[in-house]
Order: structure tokens, then sequence, then C-alpha cells
């Protein structure tokens, strides 16, 4: 009997296990939200922490907050930041009410925690209330935006330093195949002779530009509605409140943080998220595009293109023999699907928010933090496992571009457009290279083809042999 | 002077041209809704004049029309479906309103026809009225989601015409191709042997699915809200009416229409076009891949797989002689593209609805409609000018097939999984066939090796060579 | 050091715990694929071992697998379905490959439960092969889209069920309901009476449409290509094992399933998925449409419309004193929007299926029975927590409807369409009621005004009081 | 006879009418796409002519092109940009061939333009030739997307100067309405009061967002591929005339264009465009957000919430006495789907690139400059039409705002939380205000009553009445 205490709310009372170190609210949010196994993200929860951490330095300095309970709070924030009690952060990431389940949890728990610091048993609210302590000065509405940027932040940091990482390696391929001649493909047919390094050149290129973008993004996420309360207008909140939690905010996180000047818009408009959202759904574009490419190059190795060699990471198939897969690559297409996938939620979610709030804002939060785990995780395999490690068939990249057509194209200011098309379906027709048509018949000069046939001049700017 | 009539509404006075057949709503419609050059597709505006025409012979029937001024209203229907006055139509396809503008449109280009046709003047409406004769028991929010109801069954009855025109094709493939044997990939990788005719068959089944679908969706259409008025409950139209409407609307249209048995539901709710249109996505992802694997197949011709001889239609580059593109096969996946990004709009727009009614309408009516076009006409284009066409490069899916290590896993029967796999390996690294390598160390017996590879056990159930 | 045993695969070799029933493919595919905790949809898992225990039947039937390792694989098969073991199925929800690596999680598993049944140690393949016994005569191609199948029909028939418990709590609300007058409106304007039962009732045939899809759909998924293998040409797979494992599974399920008759399309199309998706997304849309609804008609509860009073089920704000919030329609809002979500990353992955195969079949399956999942789980707590305890506001139905305008439309018959908008017009300005002004200005005889405002005359067809 | 002149090209002859400008390869076009009335976008067209100009002027001056064929190919540039000729433009939207015909289109009617001009007959390409004087130094793969890079940029400006316009007229709004106490509401449920000023504040600031991220964006665009060629590798232009014509561009379009370092990438990857519309989205988000707002505030007019007054700008309905409908917030609700769903068609169009081209830039082109142009136009209309005029029905903010319970949290800080919880819940029962129960209780003395309900002190931050 003793393992049970007994909280109320306005809707009645609820036996808990005093195990446990959340009460009433969170618990009827896990018997509300009960839809899946998927709990918040956990990023979020330590960033509403850190918030809850600064909300209690402020009050403390501004004597809202009785100093002793505001220690034991703080001291509660730096337990749960050292990674325990992680098992009591469990309302689901699909919730409804705009967050104020998790806001609740967090309240809750660290409430109880500091209920026992201060020598009480949990659930004596009277010791550290929920709400009038761990909360004050607070709503959900301004806590749980400012704890979803700054967790945020934090993920877009590490994603875009993986896509930095991979860039670096893609440039590394620039350099280590600037010297293998293929054949470049527009529409999948025979187009141009390309470097193999100009290929991985111009991923590298989109790469940069993603990491480019994530990095500028962040400061878009960096204006926070702390002090907004419920609606933004900061009832219930000190102007000098308002002011020094920010400044201690930016201290604990060291993000460059700063206030919103208008906390009503930061409060109910979520087009920030669609942004960053949307950024990430271009890096998501240039990933399928990239690994499609590969997984073209790689195709075979023998009866396709196998112009790469794609490193294998695991056995391929449970019957065929032999086979290997180009797993990496799917795997970070899928990833990008799915982040593509996410953005289509935050669109409908951000653009479904109504008056002073959006209530879909925790699936804003879970789409997001999501996609960024996805992308940093994923890009961080991807360069790992696969791209550090390609290698090139230089054979097939030989026979693929002399048994196409593409050097028709280069021979065009020297035999005129109409017998350079002649020559290339000719070429198709008798099954031979475009090169033994031009030597066999002597078409051109032999020293003048060796010069226009010259990797270096097919494949930069000018006239290929002059 | 006289070229100009003067209009009246709640909003005050418009001088209208009195060349032009429509008045002072649809005049306002245009210039509020000014925003693109698209107006409302012509198949709705056809079958919203068919409603009006059912309306008036219900109306004339029960008495409630005066019958000189019904046949003019019913004549003026004739003619404008005669294919008459096409430019009267012009309210844009994006308009608020839920469709009101097009309705008044509709309304008002009939009046002054009849009215005409009475011997008045336009602009004459105590001759024939647009609201209370022409649009005599009816509201915007029945007529028109009866009307879209009717013109999507009429297209989807011709795209579903093309579609069965496309298995057909497929199908001829499939036996002509029957014999031909080739690499299959699963991953891009070298997997099993497969025959031509075999892939072919594959598109075609899914194909016969998506006419399948389309055929069988027609009947969630069927179901019309028309004598629901307002929001449905009917108010100001009689049971009577309500009843023979329907029965008329049926034998005009020969669509096998019925009467909703609870219209605020037909009015409010959207979600069978939500239906419609995601198969028409399904359908779109079939042609996607469909399209796509045709790409790679012909991919070359010479530098790539080139198995597959796509028809050329046009020249493919303004500088690469002799280039030919799968125009034909890009326009149809942009086509289906679209069609995946049309549906988007309607999932936003019918989950966009409120309470009585989805304001929102229009831009479903404008998605479905422009998929149901596009895939009509993409599908038979895409059958006419290449599908039909299709020839196969003997030659290339014989190499293909060899160079690959497909065969590999066909001898796992006889040298075991581990051995085949070395093979498989070798035959990579050696850059030799793998059907040389067992040869030449004589690792199976030449006749049974001949029985094994046997392009019809090779390509159906059982182990190769038993 | 006896804690460890060591595996062997064509890369190298492996330490593996011998705690760990999984062997050195789950291994690699888990150092692989670390891109979140979310791992392979249990559903999915047990389908699967269902098929491997199919098979093993039919294989000890066709003698083609050894007596005792077919009981050994039956009974490790029962004993993970039984609930133990769960643990051990652990690769990404996202991994490259097809499902390889979650097909070759569980042979390994089954495999090493079976070599322990058998006597022997974990890793002791010989005694029982994850590939060559439990694998026999299978392929990942055909056993994972088989049971992707399998796991999607069971979540179908659960989630069609909680639509139709929806459909029938609306259906009472609908009958409880069917007396009480409101307003209704179109574009959120005053437009005409309506009952709340009827709103309750267009409701109810929305769900009742998702539910008869939901149940109709299942038979798309019937068609299982077991026995295809690789590629679906059924290579190294006897015919009489494909009629006969079909059968099994037919048994061992009771869900009716059948023989692919042409399995090449069945492996490589997935555009079923993308079909039953569609439907998700159709059911979602209804069920925004109808929380957006009842959340706008329970908003307030004084300051808006509040006609509706939605059951409160926690507490609402952690700052505004008595505010009670729509936190379970507001969930079941997201869950639609999640859903919606998924069907963007189903469409792309199926649209992205190459030639023999879908490589992203696994982010098809995860998002598939996530969408499955969720609508389960939300549409039953959305019934159980808010539907069945909706009440209504009597009295601001009541003053809403006479505060509106929505009375004039009934009175059109008697003064005509110009004084019945007029008097609109009126109202609004100066703030009165329209009965207020027909009757202080005598406009219509008492007694016809009562029959004409008779409540259910205004909600039924024909034109109030006649 | 006389009126058709015969074409040729690879595939065989065409007649053509004498009257039209365009050539073979248009003709071939337009029968290969067929498929709906929508042609090319102009301002794509108008981009193209721009560039042909450049590079006529680059040729000329580097004797690469005789000047008197150089001149008149400038000369017929610029009569089709003064407007004529449009007519002739008229290739599908969703042409394939990644802009092949378009280009052909634009290269064709410029040469017969030009041979006009020197006094030949059209279809004298001897005269001037459509590929080898035109087109000289270009492929499609750079001229096309500099092409589109510069329609985009010029539509980008004009859509953002609308945004711009909006920001002012949402500012204007925020200091009329400065004064006027409301109801704010969060979750739709009564929250906190707020000025309908604050209320427009937060549209103005989630606007100005857009205008910045709209005018930033357009550097990205800056750079073009011009002078790459097929490829980007630059194959037949030489370095002189890269460098020329990107200034010659720069000076004509007077956008500051530059010419890409690595135009392999600019070719191939179309992820800028991604961005692009990515922001577009987010704008089109905050367009839904504020127009839903909007009408709600304005539902009614007497029956919801009734706030605002949206100007009626048409008559709203065909049986309604007297409705008037938000149509224009309902037009650009519609015109943000569509921008979101053409952002669905970039996306797919983007992803599926492949090596060195995007076969589907047509779809990218046809959806980034239609999603341009709508929003242009809808936000323009959006603001003459409706933003400028929206009115306060100050009684009805009074009224909801006094029905409410938004006054209880202002009176936590005096009565405590519970007891301010409970006066709530007795207003909501009793149907009273919370000032009619504190003042009839005489819970606060009046004066300070008074003080806390100050409209200045509700609604800023800090604790109401001290």
């Amino acid at each position: 009997m003793d393992n049970f205490r007994v909280e109320k709310d306005m809707l009645g009372e609820k036996k808990i296990s005093n195990d446990i170190y959340y009460g009433i609210n969170t618990l009827r949010a896990i018997e509300n939200f009960n839809i899946s196994k998927k709990s918040v993200n956990f990023e979020l929860i330590e960033a509403l922490v850190l918030v809850k951490k600064a909300c209690a330095l402020a009050n403390k300095k501004l004597n809202q907050l009785d100093e002793k309970k505001a220690d034991a709070i703080i001291e509660a924030c730096n337990r749960i930041l050292s990674g325990d009690f992680l098992d009591q952060f469990i309302t689901n990431s699909l919730q409804g009410g705009a967050g104020t389940s998790t806001n609740m949890n967090v309240n809750e728990v660290i409430s109880n925690i500091a209920i026992e610091i201060l020598g009480g048993k949990k659930g004596e609210y009277n010791i550290v209330h929920p709400i009038e302590d761990v909360n004050m000065s607070q709503s959900t509405n301004d806590v749980y935006p400012t704890a979803l940027r700054i967790a945020s932040i934090g993920l877009l940091r590490k994603t875009s330093e993986a896509f930095s990482r991979l860039q670096d390696s893609l440039q590394d391929k620039e350099n280590e195949f600037s010297h293998i001649l293929k054949l470049g493909r527009t529409e999948l047919m025979d187009a141009l002779p390309i470097m193999v390094g100009q290929e991985f050149g111009a991923f590298a290129r989109a790469i940069s530009r993603d990491r480019w973008r994530l990095y500028k993004v962040e400061e878009r996420l960096r204006e926070v509605n702390i002090g907004g309360t419920a609606i933004g207008t900061g009832m219930n909140a000190s102007q000098k409140y308002i002011f020094l939690v920010t400044d201690i905010l930016q201290n604990l996180t060291g993000l460059g943080l700063s206030r919103s000047d208008f906390p009503i818009d930061t409060t109910q408009n979520m087009d920030v998220f669609v942004e960053v959202s949307g950024l990430l759904k271009s890096a998501a574009v240039n990933l399928i595009k990239m690994s499609n490419d590969l997984r073209l190059l790689g195709s075979g190795p023998k009866g396709s293109i196998g112009e790469l060699i794609i490193p294998p990471v695991q056995t391929g198939s449970s019957i065929m023999a032999g086979k290997v897969n180009p797993v990496i690559l799917e795997m970070i297409a899928q990833v990008s699907m799915k982040v593509i996938a996410n953005d289509t939620a935050i669109t409908l979610a951000a653009s479904s928010g109504q008056l002073e709030l959006n209530a879909f804002a925790p699936l804003i939060a879970d789409s997001l933090l999501d996609s960024l785990n996805l992308l940093e995780n994923g890009v961080n395999i991807l360069n790992d496992k696969c791209i550090i490690d390609i290698k090139v068939d230089l054979e097939q990249c030989r026979s693929n571009l002399e048994n196409s057509t593409a050097l028709a194209t280069a021979l065009v200011h020297y035999i005129g457009y109409d017998r350079a098309s002649e020559i290339s379906r000719r070429a198709i027709l008798e099954n031979r290279t475009i090169k033994d048509i031009i030597e066999s018949e002597n078409l051109i000069d032999t020293a003048l083809l060796k010069k226009i046939l010259n990797p270096f001049t097919l494949t930069s700017p000018g006239i290929p042999g002059k």
C-alpha cells in the first residue's frame, strides 16, 4: 500500500507508484496518447530541462523564487542533464495539447527530484510545486518552442558537420579520380566525355551548398520567445525576467540565442521550421540524386555500367551466390525519402496553426528532430562505409566510352554536324567504335585525331584539338 | 454608348459590353481572381450545363418553372453543349467561393442566351433570371459537386480506356519477346536470367491493375447530391423534384448516377475525390517505375545497358551529333510526377473542408480533372509513339547476360553455394564469363551445363538442369 | 573468452557474444544501418517467422529438408511467435538491401534456436544452417513482400474494426442529437439551420466509407509471391513446393491468401501498397476534417462558437487557470497528418523501384505498418476518450442560430430574395435577430412564421412552411 | 501549294505552313507532347530569347559568327522581346527532353525571323541556321537552366514586392487596431486578452520573413552555367566566349548574374530550385495560416466569432439571401495549396536527375514559374481586395472577451490559481462573466480590478495590476 501515492487534478485522483518521478498530468497524458512506442525525442527533453534551469536561475535572481527551492530545482535539472531519469520522459511524440504534456512531464519530474533533494517525498508539492515553482513565469507556449529551437540548433550543427565531412571525402575523390576519362551521359544516353573526378566534383559542390544552407539557417532559429508566456504578450512574466532569462539561456547554451522582439509572432508562427525542413529536403534531393548516380555507375558488376566499385559491407543475397548490393546507398536514399516525408508532416502541421498558437507543434518537433537525427547519422555512415572507399573500374570506363557515340561531337568542328551524325549512326548499326570508323576510313589525320581525343581537351572548354 | 449594358448587384453597378453573355457576378469573379491564365476546365462547364438542363426539365415538369422559360433555358444549354460560347466561361480555376462564380457564370450565360432566344436583349433578366429561373431549386453546393462527379466519370472512362490500350500493347510485347533471354537485375546488380517478354509481362500486369482500379472507382463517384441545395438538407427543393431531377440527369448522362441517401455528407465530404486521386497516384507510380526501367534498359545506345531500342521521335540535341533521347518516356514520367503533385493539392484541399461545405472544391476540381486529362493523353501518346515500336538489341542482351554473374546461382545446386560464390568473384576479377570458367575448368559436364543453361529452365520454377 | 563465438562471411570474421541468437549478417546490418533507434516493426517479424514456418513445413513434406531439422525450425518459429526473443530482432527500419538484413536476422535467430533445440551450440550451423536450411527454397525477395502483406492484412483488419466502432459511436450521436437545431455554416459563414444529429450523421457516413474501403482493399494484399524466389521466376523452387507452401501459409494465417499468377510482377511492383496507403490517406482526410469541425464547434467554451462540449481528459495549461483543450482531437489530427506524410514516403519509395526489385521495400513496410498502427490506436482512443462523451450546449446552439442570418433564406419564398437579403443586412447592422425584425414589423403572419421556423421543416427537403 | 514549305530532319520530312515561324523540330515536339493546353511559360521564352541575343553578341564580337547574321539574329530577338510572335512558342510545358524542344522552338523562330530580315524566305536555313548560327556555342543544357534562372529572378522580385506591399498593409492594420482589446485563443479555446493590432502585427512579421527570404534567395539563382554546353565541361565553347557571354548577359538583364565556377554541377543539380520552392512553401504556409485566421475571426457575421469584418467583393450564394463569403481569403489559400503541390512536383523532378543532366527540368520550370506567378498575383489581390479594407466589429470583440474565461488568468496573482480556476468553471456553468462574479462577490477591490483589467497591462509583459 505504501508503494503508491495519490495525486489529484481537476478531473479527479490517480494512484501513482512511488518509483515514478512524474505525476498525475504525465500519467493522464500517457493514457490519452497511447498510440505508439515513440516517445518525445530526448534532445527536446534536454533542451526543456535547460530552459527550466535558466528560468529557475532568473526567478531566483529576481527573488521571485525562494533560493532553497531554486537551488533544488537547478540541481534536479543538472541530474537529468547528466543522463539519469531518461526513463521518466515518456509522453508520446504525437500528443495533443501543443506540448503541454511534455512540459508537465518535465515539470513534474524536476519537482519530485527537487523534493527529494530537499528531504521530502515524491508528491509533496508544497515543498516544490511543478507549476508554481518549476514552471514559474512560464507557459508551455514559450518554453516548448524555445526548447525546440535549442534542440534543433544542436542537431543542425552536428548534421552540418556530417555534410562537411562528406564534402571533404567527395573532394578527395575528385582529386583521386581527376585523370580518369569516362563517358558522360545525359538523359541516360551517351553524351560527351568527362573525368570521373569531375563527376565527384559536381557531387561535392551540391553537398557543399547543403552544408552552407544548414550552417546559415541556424540564425533563423536563434530567436526565442521565452518570456512571452501563453500567447506572447508576456502576461505574468516581468520585463526584467524576460531580459534576464534570455541572457542566462544564452550563457547556458552558448548558442547565440536572442530574445524575439515580437513574441506573439514567434509563439504562433511555425514558418521557420518549414524553412529549415525545406532546406533539409534540398539536401535530401541531392543525396537521392547522388546515391542513385553512384548505384547506376556501380551497377553490374559486369552486366551493366560497372564504372565504379562500391565497397561491399555485407552479403547481398540469401539465394544468389556472391551477390553484393549497394546497401549503404540504398539506406541514404531511404533516409532522404523519409526526410521528404517528414517535410510533408511539418508543412501540414505548420499550415494548420490557428490564431495565437499552433496546436500541432509536437508533430513539427518530432518530424524535424527525426529528420536531423537521420541525416546526421545517415550521412556519417554514407561517408565512412561507402564514399571514402569507392574505387574506379578503369577498364569498364574505357570500354564504355569507346563503345559509345560520345566522341562524335568532338569531331563536328572537323567533319561537320551532318557527317558526325552519320558516323554516329553507323557506329551503332555496325557495332563499331567511332574511333575505329574514323581511323579505318582516314577521315581525320592521325596526329590531329590524337590531339582531339586528348582527355583534358575533351573535358574542358574549347574545341577539342584546337 | 449602346454597346454597354448596366448590371447591378448588392455591391453596386457594372458596365458590361453587349457582346458578352455573362453578367455582373462573372465580371466581379474575373476581377477578384485574376491570378493566372487558367480558367475552369471545360469538362466541368459542360457537366454543369448538363445539370442545368436537367434541373430546367424537372422544374418544368413539376410546373415550378414557366414552360416557355424552361424551353429557352434548355435550348440555351443545348447550344452551349454543341460547342458554342466556349469563350464565355472564363472564371479562374483557383477561384474562392466553393464554385459559386463558376455556377453564376453558367447561370448568367444560359440566361442571356435564353433571353435572346425569347427575343429579349441581354440583361433583361425579367425574361429569364439567372438565379430565380436558371438556378431554380439549386445551390452551387449541390450542382457543383454533382457536375464534378459527372465530369470526372467521363474522363475516368477515357483514361481507363487509355490504360487498357497500353496493357494490350505491353502484352503484345510480352509475346513478341517471350523467347529472348536477358539479364535480370535486383538493386541494379546482376541477379538471375529473365526473358525480355517476362519483363513486359510484369509491366502489363501493373498497368492492368491500374485499369481495373480506374474502372472500379467510378462507382464511388456515381452518387450525386443534386437536390441537397445549400447544405444538403434540401431546403427550398421539393422531395418530388429531387427524385425527378436525378432520374433526368441519369438519362441525360447515361452514367448510372444515383441520388445520395444523405446529401449533407456528400455536400461537405470530399474523401471520394481523394480516393480517386490516390488511385491515379498508384497509376503514376507504375508509370514512373516502368518508364524509368525502359529508359534504363534503353540507355546507351552503346555505352550503357542498351538492351532495348526506344523508338526515336525527334532529334535529341542541339549540340551532340546523332543523339536521340527517350523523350516520350520522360514526358510520361513528368505527367506522373504532376499527377502526384496534384494529389498533394487534392489532399490539402479536401482535408481543409469545414463544417457544411468545402470551400476549396475548385482546387480539387482543377487538380483532379487536370490529372485525368494528362494521364489520358500521356498514356495514349506513350502507347502510340513509344511502346508499340520498342525493339530489342539481341546482341546486347546476350553479351550483358554472359558478362554478368547471373548464371552463378544456377550452378549452386551442382557445385554448392560457396564454390559458386567463389567463381562469381573470380569472373569479376579476371574479367571472364562464368561459363568460360566452368568450361575451361571442366567443373560441370558439358551436356549438363547446356541443360542448365537452357533459357526456359533458367526462367521458370525449379532447379535449372533438373 | 568462452562468452564469444566467431562467425565468418565473405567479408571476414566477427566475434559474437554467446548470449545473442543472431549471427554475423545481422551484426553487420546493425553496424551498417545505425541511423536511429527504430527497428523493424514487430508485426513484420512475426509474419516473416510465420512464412519461415510454412516453408519448413513444405520443405519437410517434400523431403527437401531433413525431418529433424524441419521440426527444430518449426519449434523455433513457435517459440518466437509465443513472444520470446523479441530483443533479438533489431535491424534498423530504414536498412538498405530490400529487406535482406531483416530476413537474415530472422534466419539466424531461428537457426540458433533450432540448433539449441537439437542440442548444439549457437553458431554450429552444420546442425541447422540459416541459409541452406531455414531459407531453403526462398529469397528475401519473395518472403519479405509476402510477410509484409500478411502483416498489413492483420493490421488492416484491426484498423477497419476501429473505424467500425467509431462509426457506431457517431451514429449513436446522430440519434442522440437528432432533435437539436443549430446553425449550419458554409465557408464559415451563417448558412442554413441543421440538426446537430445531421452533422454527426455526415461524419458517420464519411467514416463508414473509410471502413468499407479498408475492408475491401484487403483482397489486393492477399496475392503473395512466395515461391518466386529472387526475381519471381521461381529459380531453385520447385513447382510442387510453390503450390504447397501457399496452401500451408493460407492455413497458418487463415487470411485467404492466394498464389500470385505472375510473381515477377508481384516481386517488383509496389503499387498495391500505394493503393492501400492512398486509402489510409483518404481516411486521414476525413479524420482531419471531422476533428477540425469538432474543435471548431467546441471552441470557447464561451468566447467562440461553443456549441459542443468536448469531454475534458487532462488539464490544459500550465499557466491559464481552468483551461481545457481538445487534446484527443489534436492527437488524431496529428496522427492523420503523419499518415499523409507516410504516404509521401511510400509513394517515393514505390516509384523508385528498378527492374526486377524495389530496393526501398523497407521504407514502404515501415511507413505502411506505422500508419496502420497509428490509425488503429488513434481512432480507438478518439472513440473512447472523446466521441462517446461529447455533449451539446443547447443554449449556445440556440443563441448562435437566432443571432445568425440563417433564417433569411427560409423566408425567400414569402417575401422574395431581395427583401430577405435586405432584412439579413439590417439584422447585421442593427444587431437584431431576423425573427425580431419580422415580428416587430409584422412581415409574416405569426402562425405562418411559426410553421416556417419549425425545426424539422427547416432541415429537410421542401420549402419551409409549405 | 505555295503555302507550305518542306523541312527535313534525321527522321524524315514535314510540310510546314508558311505562316509559321517555327520549324520541323518544334512541329515534332507539338505532336509528341500533345498532352494539355498548357504551353511553356512566356517568362521562360523571353529569358531564352535574351540568352540567344547575348550569345549572338558574344559570337559576333569574337568573330565566330558572321556580323550580318548576328545582327539579324539580334534584331529577331528584339522583335520577339517587344511582344510579337507570342503565338509561335507553343511546345508543351511537360515536354520530354530536358527543354530541347523549347530551345529548338526558340532557335527556329529566331532563325526564320532573321532570314526574313535578311530578305530570305522561311526555311532557307543556309541564310541563318537555327543550330549552327542561332545556337552557336550553346547547348540546351546550358541555355535552358540559365534562362530559367533569369526568369525566376524576375518573378521572384515581383513576388517579393507583392509580399512587401502586404507587409505594409498589415502593419497599417497593426497601428489602426492597436487599441482594440479582444480575446486571444490557443487551441481555439479562450486564452488571454490581446489587441487586434497585435494579431495583425504577428501576421506582418511572418510575411516580413517571407519577403526577406524571397529577397535573399535570389543570390542562389544568380550563378549561371552558360558556356558549359552539353554537360558543363564547355566542349565546343571557347574560354573567351564563356567570360564574354556572361558579361553581356549581366548587362542585358541587369540582374547581377555570375559565371558558375563549376558548370558541371550547375548543369546537373537542381537543388537550388528546390530551395527556392521550399521558401515559397514557407510563404504558402504563412498565407494559409493567416487566411484561415482571418476567415475564422470574420466567421458569422453574427452566428460565429465575427470579430473582423472581411470586405465583401461579390455575392456569396445563388440561394442564400444576403450571404457574403470571404472569397479572396479562400483564393489565396488555394493558391498556397497549389504552391505546396508544385513543391511536390519540383522535389520529385529534382531528385530524379541522373548523372550529367536532369531530364525533368521542364517540370521544374513549369512548377516554379507557376508558383511565382500565382503568388505574385494572389498576394497583390489579397492585399488590394481584402487586407486594406478589413474592419473590426468592436461590439463582438468586447462581448466575446467578456463572455470568455480569458480574464481568469489575470486574477491568479490575487486570488490564486485554484480559486481562479473555480471561478472560471462557474462562469461557464452559470453562463456569467468572470467580471460579474468577481464584482458581485466583491472578491477584488473595484479600483484594483479596474487596474487589472486595463487593456494595456493585460496585453504586455508583467503581472496585470502591478
